[in-house]
């Protein structure tokens, strides 16, 4: 069986490891179809790590990705050879303060697929066989595309994002950012049902994306940034605010834009920045951190299945597995890429 | 000037009365386009009001148009002759403690048009032209139909209705009763972004019209209602449930299909009715009432504007004025008719 | 070791019982010392059960209840011998799909001390020695009598019914029904920060005991209900409504009393009811059921150890365990009981 | 009639002033009784304004004020001369866009007493009568003192950023700054049931106040922060935190304290700041502005009349009209000072 695996900075290995053993009671053995490249994966690839998130052995990248079933275990049931499913890469404890307070996804001892917050690391999905529990694996249903399954994990990021704030049924909302997550964040704003979505990014090629996934309009921001002044005029226009890009310009040019009692939902991950507090004091914004998902992750995989929403423009790229280091390399550049994927099939 | 004037029950005249005078300041002459029949105007038809509004006084009816701009006041920015607008039917005080509160929808001295609630009477919306304040206009945009601008009015009936429910992304939604009120919450349900809607009727022809709205499943209730067994399973399977039609047989299986902690929007009005508190208590459930609307209104245009939902399946008759009588006649036959519209163009 | 042992319908038995083995890893040996007589005992008490939960098989009966740590089995941290502690009488199993969703009080194998619901029955916590897990424990700490503690169940059932309306500070309130379940809301709708709190019952006496926990007013309903009647004036007076009655006529009279956008929160577990939902609707009234408590037990059992609230007049009578048949027989009495506890030690 | 004018910075004057006339429609002549001196008087006093808020023209000062009923105009009900009133110095337009969305303390045509926002300046109510729209007075009540009606305006601030963190029963709160607003924050807090009160400052002195209002538990930050490190340990012990100091410091220290999905609710105005967004990120905090009041101000006199909460430690100085100046300096110097208030009768 061959995996991703990184050692260190630029140094991204195609290993041949051991095959899975039979899966046991309540496992189920997965050949994984698609993996999704994220911004995670591509810190550890050209940084190894991020803060004080480090390699300190070599990992198998990736927490993205779908996979079909092999054979099952004893006692699963409602999965059968065959079936595609999708890989939720996040397994809360269930026993600690935050999971018995019902927030599993700040659970204290999550096991978190392809990360490296704790040690030894949590071995990741770009592999081609895996073993996991059965109630990891969410069934997608016949008639859709692996790629688009391999997507759940990051949409339902974006699922939960939107969440935070509440109905956006006939909102104006703008999005900073548009990466992978930014693009679902605009598809998932429209599915929730947004009148009007501004999405707004620094470079130009991300922003044709973005219009794919349904932005109503897209401003390019820099320099110039005079394509979000309308929303700017009075005390603002904009509903709903999510920034995804972790910038602070960004971030201070949505807190600009809101109405008075609007919402800014930060989902990006920069560092500590200078912020005006005093604007979400006076105009009584709201800001909500969104951190990964929960019971989204099940969702994500229905509304894709259903075809609730079509996600497939935001997959600029597929590579095969040999060339897995080449579509990582591709996937650090925002000119060409949006979301890599590498097929394992 | 010809408008539809109610005099008693089954005594609907159209009759000739005054032109309207020139617009004041602030105020715009229009020309109404499209006018819907409601299930109130048919209570005041058949029966000369509900409950303990009566009609005391002859009464133009509707509340549910749209209109062309004929004329506008001085101080008037913003609409044109030749605009089609969509009317807003209420008027808050903006001076009473409700309004005071931020409740204008429960305002203690509404003026909403067409409606025996206060006397003298509030008249209706269904005559050839009216003088209106400009503030009651909300533009619809070039390229729309005027059946549809009229749409707005119960489509924002049903917005408001979606929003106690919070966010509606990812969830199982059930609607009771398909009639024109029930049918736009599925489709206002649906661009909420919920994953699956039932929609339920105990006729088979109004499902139809839900159906085209965006009803994933649509189920025929009555003396043998197994088609909602599967979401009555265990605790229930249904998140979030609306209650268009008033009746007690179909809150009551509403409250039996809501998982714990799922939500009951009421917004059919019956009268007193047997309730299973007991399942309100031990599952957390949660209802909420919902009436009228308030800036759902101009997000309604908005929405039916930019095309963002396709209301005109709901629309299944359009008489000319001349004919009004008969379009009343029709409206209340729910075998045939779901949104039936008059022409007064 | 001896135990309240409910055989049948008025067939309640102190028995002696083998004394519980050693505490093993994780566990806690205590020695009840305090146990108070809830609605559901006297239920097993007179009625043999309610609805459809009934005995089936001797039960020791009760779920509040205060102990004395005797000795701690291995693993177990924060716990000595001498130690004063509330006991949680409600152990959800974490796995299940509510338990996922963060609803552990929905439980779908929910292990609930005292209770016939599940075969064999849920033995409760009317025994002179226990052995528990250690995480049922809450440790009250010096100087707190040993029945306040055994009212942390109870308050917990109220605090967790308090949270459910929101913010309650500057609030005008309602509670209907002055049981002992009424009286806690009192004093948790007080120490919410209501502005004013109205109680009311059928029967003189319980308005005594709400006036000690902290009601502003008392109201003496029944045939000639014109107590409440400046809070039906208008569209009703009251912002929060607490019903701890399960009676139609308090929940009626609840909602005619309720001010546009009030809540209801449904405590009391009446039947099907004859119930006014047209005013939910005009109204836009939430109704909220509430059901047991979660995270609540600790803060209850803190709020009193902290002296924040004073429950000590809700204990009209203590029983030395010898009597505790002759406690039950009294508990049951409205005119003279309120909260009537046994004293184990 | 004499009145307390800022003419510039340090230029403070009391100056003999032209009587008011006699009360008109709806209005109401008041003597002034006690009048509180606020952050933003002293930034008027000391630098002339505060941002882009500068004097323009000689301003009376003052927006914190109770006053006695001298003589009522025609049509206004419910107050009689002798009344002691507390004054609400806001005056929402209620026609703008912000208050038809129910946003009246966001009002973009606000008239605030005692604020150089707008030109003219909206003159204060630091003079010895005053005539007033009936509508701004809330009785007092009787045997209530008139320094501490005159703190119903700023304990309505606290009652207002109290209420953004939704219920605050049972829950562990910081509040970071021990100015006026801060210990009044401790006093909301305490009233609305917090468990466990920690209140902070760089400077001792304001400690003592806060221990007064309420506070559980004080700590002095500064040079060496470790009074607050068991908040600090793992992801962090607070729930809610609310900054009443606008200082970076503050602010961090506020987030690094809160646990996942804790709130910051942020009253203090400082400037823009260094911002740790990452937590916010990671731990799904919310930070939500609190801006001013809206129907809290009735809620505070009625809970400051009802003797719900005792405000009185807050007041640490009065002085008589003709010393006005002197309370200036004095109110400025938070080693002696915590209210000061001018008496006016």
């Amino acid at each position: 069986m061959r995996a991703v695996v990184a050692h260190a900075a630029h140094d991204l290995r195609l290993e041949e490891r051991p095959e899975e053993a039979a899966p046991g009671e309540g496992q189920v053995l997965v050949r994984v179809a698609a993996g999704g490249i994220c911004g995670s994966d591509l810190h550890y690839f050209h940084n190894g790590g991020f803060g004080t998130v480090r390699l300190r052995e070599p990992m198998i990248l990736g927490h993205e990705a779908s996979a079909v079933v092999a054979a099952v275990g004893k006692g699963v049931a409602g999965l059968t050879p065959g079936d595609l499913v999708a890989i939720n890469p996040s397994l809360p404890c269930g026993q600690c303060e935050e999971c018995r307070r019902g927030l599993r996804n700040h659970c204290n001892d999550m096991m978190f697929r392809g990360s490296a917050m704790r040690f030894p690391h949590a071995q990741g999905l770009f592999r081609e066989t895996l073993v996991v529990p059965a109630g990891l694996l969410h069934p997608v249903g016949p008639g859709v595309d692996a790629g688009l399954a391999a997507l759940a994990e990051p949409f339902a990021v974006c699922l939960h994002a939107v969440k935070q704030a509440g109905s956006l049924l006939g909102k104006t909302v703008l999005v900073s950012g548009c990466g992978p997550i930014g693009c679902l964040t605009v598809a998932a704003a429209r599915l929730a049902g947004a009148r009007h979505v501004i999405a707004c990014d620094v470079v130009e090629a991300p922003l044709k994306f973005a219009e794919r996934l349904g932005a109503d309009e897209v401003v390019l921001v820099g320099a110039d940034a005079t394509g979000l002044a309308p929303y700017k005029a009075g005390k603002g226009g904009i509903d709903v605010a999510f920034d995804c890009s972790g910038h602070p310009a960004a971030v201070a040019t949505a807190i600009e834009c809101l109405r008075p009692r609007g919402a800014l939902v930060a989902v990006g991950l920069g560092g500590s920045m200078p912020f005006p507090l005093p604007s979400v004091v006076t105009k009584e914004l709201a800001v909500f951190g969104s951190f990964r998902f929960d019971t989204e992750f099940g969702e994500a995989v229905d509304l894709i299945a259903r075809g609730r929403v079509d996600l497939s423009p935001l997959i600029s790229h597929t590579y095969p597995v040999d060339r897995a280091v080449e579509a990582f390399d591709l996937a650090g550049d925002r000119s060409q890429a949006m979301k890599v994927q590498i097929d394992f099939g």
